[in-house]
């Protein structure tokens, strides 16, 4: 276990220096798929992380390079079968796996092992809510892996357990957030998030198709139907200290990864909206409200932890429209498991996490 | 001039019979850009058109072919200068000009011309709206080209003049118009429409390029600064008889054609939403409220002149969501252009035109 | 069964009235797959036919709407078994079922059908070529569907049985014809053909995932084991009256329709180049060869059943270079196969077919 | 000045720390390119660099964020004028210029500062060929910046000059030097590259643009035009050590980045083709030869330096094939121009380079 050094002043490598003896041991479950994917690609340019056990389920026993071509480093680890007994001994555990599947897993390794879930199993905190939704027993709530919402940061520190956010939450929330908690919006809100494809995962369904998607735009989970919706509400509520409507509807559009969300709602208070927004994100290392002039794109954050935004206000009919990037599967997932993991160890928080994306 | 055999109900290709020794003899302004060779694709398939003259700004004295490599059957013709002597002597003359400059040239085309204006100008009825969004004198406005409007179709038979609608007023309107007649909804709707980068015509600007669009989600005109925010504004009020306010956001995504809208308002009325839908559009040839387990794709009407769309009620907001598609050079121009066409001349609807898109 | 007009010199839509009151009435097995659904887009447009039943396997049962949103027209047919029942009775059958289901389905149809096989079962001449490259018996072969070889068209007419050529032999071997005729060039060609992913059907596996093929290149089938080499080798072969020699590559790329061939090889005989291939292709409705100065796109023959062809001399090397454009789905698949019912029913051969491609 | 450390064992980030207290101060002209652009995303994670003056042309004054949103820690940099003022006093300065503007602008620099020229102006070692190919005076030759070649490393120790390669030259001469050294193929060699669009720059050219590139493929500079041909065969015929004939076609393909090249030559010498390739690449940090069942993609390598490749042979020919994909941004571009940076300044060859690609 390393050494916490807190959040000092070193820039660039210099606490890879420090770190660079006492290394967190890692293991991560579900590793052949698009989550697990990209925490391996992150911890790959991680200075105080060692890679240990990779596992999956039906690709157990595959080398990695064969489905996941882009590890190159990682290329001769062969996956093996998730099981307490392979992802026993590590300091650290991501769970990437299908909804449903963590409690079991993390149930059986210990409470000093840190655990984190970038499933959904761990994000509701209402078990109304989860069965609703998810028609499964809750599994209980862990701290939330969004360390930007207010107080966000604190829940983090030192925690075992974390439930990394949904990515249309992440953005959404985040989104929204400085106007909830200055009372600046009704309790309405409108939701329309576009999606790249890898969100859906590498599931083998007919609408995943490429042949189906590039060309196309369509909507799914509309009218309050996609089970990110209570994660947001959840999100908005608990800031504002009363219940949060939102109307979310996500479309899924022809590339592989990004979100963007196009956030409204009625103006109901007072206060300068983008001095809020730049208050509320000045000190955030990811979360970027950009220039005036300047609307966020997708590629622009791609690969990137990086959250870009933009705040306007509709002056014929005072609303709020606030749009927002990430990359799905960075900052929507596996960046803000990293991140959380970070900060619960005590690491520094943009270890191994990058605001440069890869564009074009 | 063709003879006026109505709508009958002549299916197939019975109609083609009647017409063939009958052409409308056709002059297309601005045949280099995308709504005009989108007409041009059209009208090669229209039983009942001798196409004329072709002309171009910059591109005058080029073969279409070079232009347009997809009009196979036209290649060899050599785009005029765009003038009232190059445009005369036609039944029918399609402008697929910049914004500001369809007024000039329609003066001087005789008022027995059929002339149809696929650009903005003549679309606003409010002559301050007109100078407030485009900055210049109005040039008064047209019958408009969406038929399947409450009192569209009427409008449009025997008229000279047609201003062609914009693509996302057509997608956006079509979502509503059967809401608001029925007084459904209150007056606050909010549309997130993304579309193809056809929309935006070949104009050589950074952030059309294909590296920049392809991989990458962006908005623009947020906040209610997008030019169609008027005339969404003009159809639905229109039809309320009262003003609507539309929070309007278009988002770009990576593909070449296609908008899919999705449209939200609060629902303060009494009605079955889906047998108001159903009844609105029952009739209509290319208006198609979807089954109620199926959602509209842009894949589906891509070069296709329809409509496809779908309602829900989320039921926890008591909010109506409609989703609809529509191919943006299809219905979105050349095809309500075409369409409009064949109403104003007492042609079949649907001459020239189809509902059957090209997937995958 | 249509009265032959022959290839009259009618244009336009005149032949349509002639055959308005005989249609051929045909069925398509496998209509839930690309090919099928071609098949069906095409045949929808057709003024000489009549849509009857529409099979399928796994799918049956299913609306038509569900599976092949594109087809509104045919959205409320339901899917029957494919079976020899539900194909009888029909003029025509289209087979687009996976290799090695033609045959039997076939034997079943009766001699007096036409029977059109989108599959690779009756495609090569040379049992010992199939029993390597398809591991199963052979199943004997029928005329080629590719009018536009040498002597093409003769085999077709009248003939009630049409194996249709693949995608990649359709380009290939129409790009390389007119040197191979003219004895243009040495033994050895290469072939490197980059194809849209609706090519591979709608199979579910993995590296067909929008996911995966966005934003990615990839070849397959590398080393001459692609199942389509033997296939242009034949019809090379039979050209020349010897054995030529293709290195085969497929490639990859995002995108769903079009394949684009580039073709080369030494050039050891003399003649102009461009004057052979404006010869060869002069009086041909789907194959053009383009301008000097212009070079063929997918894009322009999207959903067309053209053929846009460009040659060159590489002069430094001596080698012939064609570059071919066509729509996999279209005369790569669905418009050969309505082509050659067609010419073998005598109907006018562009009947339903299209040289105005949908772009951009 | 770094001290140099040569190529020790340090593994992960421990040169790092070495580093951290000495940088190489870096200028970056043409930093508004993608070229440039690229070049400082990579120096953004190298750990010995400080990213000094940023130059443009006609973006001179304008903010890097405006122009490149994804390099958000420089997002505040103003552009200055490309000029030797603005560029000296640095260790390193990177040309990432229109071709022929490279010779000037290193002439003013001074012989002690490295200069990386990323434009194609001091590549060819033949004044004849450059003055056919570019039609300008020679600028002279630079140590070419592909260490992977035979020698290719030794000619960048220490030298203050560096031309770095063409994209397609890079992916088809790595393709190819092991079969050309070992004499295992004749004479003429064919290569198609299928590339993605930010080969061409962020040109404002109608065929770039998004609605033209996406959904087509299209063949440019065919029958041996296109000016990376003469740099391919000076690469190979210097391996070779006689004249290497080279038939080369690019195709664009609708994807920001990416390269996959399919070369192919008949086999005319002995050897185990594998094991060859084997022992070429096996201690290249950037070259990896891909295990016998899997095929390189484009997607494993965006952003990475690395080149995946694999090799073949058609039995039936006696043809080798290989396939080999690179971004071309990166190990096509600015990715070689990092490596040469560091290997000219004995800095470790990986640092600020990874092997590590951005999927799906």
């Amino acid at each position: 276990m390393p050494f916490t050094i807190g959040e000092t002043a070193l820039s660039g490598f210099a606490w890879a220096c420090i770190l660079i003896h006492m290394t967190v041991r890692v293991a991560v479950a579900g590793a052949s798929g698009y989550a697990g994917g990209e925490v391996l690609r992150l911890l790959l340019s991680h200075p105080g992380v060692e890679i240990g056990a990779l596992t999956a389920g039906g690709n157990a026993g595959a080398r990695l390079g064969q489905l996941q071509p882009h590890l190159l480093p990682l290329a001769d680890r062969v996956l093996a079968e998730t099981s307490a007994e392979t992802l026993a001994g590590h300091d650290v555990v991501f769970l990437a796996l299908p909804h449903g599947h963590s409690a079991a897993v993390a149930a059986q390794l210990g409470p000093d092992t840190v655990v984190i879930d970038c499933g959904a199993d761990h994000r509701l905190t209402d078990a109304a809510d989860w069965e609703r939704w998810y028609g499964s027993p809750h599994a209980g709530h862990w701290p939330y892996g969004l360390p930007e919402l207010p107080n966000g940061r604190e829940k983090l520190k030192g925690t075992k357990r974390v439930a990394v956010p949904g990515c249309y939450p992440t953005v959404s929330s985040l989104a929204l957030a400085p106007a909830v908690e200055h009372g600046l919006i009704a309790d309405e809100v409108v939701v329309v998030a576009v999606s790249g494809t890898s969100g859906a995962g590498k599931s083998l369904k007919t609408n995943l198709l490429g042949s189906e998607v590039m060309g196309s735009l369509s909507a799914y989970g509309v009218g309050g139907t996609h089970r990110h919706t209570p994660e947001i509400i959840q999100n908005l509520s608990a800031i504002a200290g009363r219940r949060i409507n939102v109307s979310f509807t996500p479309v899924l559009a022809p590339l592989p990864r990004g979100i963007l969300a196009t956030c409204t709602a009625p103006i109901v208070g007072e206060g300068n909206v983008r001095e809020i927004y730049e208050r509320a994100y000045a000190n955030e290392p990811f979360v970027h409200l950009l220039p005036q002039d300047q609307w966020p794109t997708t590629a622009a954050v791609l690969g990137s932890n990086a959250v870009q935004l933009q705040v306007t206000v509709d002056e014929d009919l005072r609303r709020l429209v606030v749009v927002a990037a990430i990359d799905n599967l960075t900052k929507g997932t596996a960046g803000a498991a990293v991140q959380s993991m970070n900060i619960a160890l005590g690491l520094p928080e943009t270890a191994g996490l990058s605001t440069v994306g890869v564009a074009p």
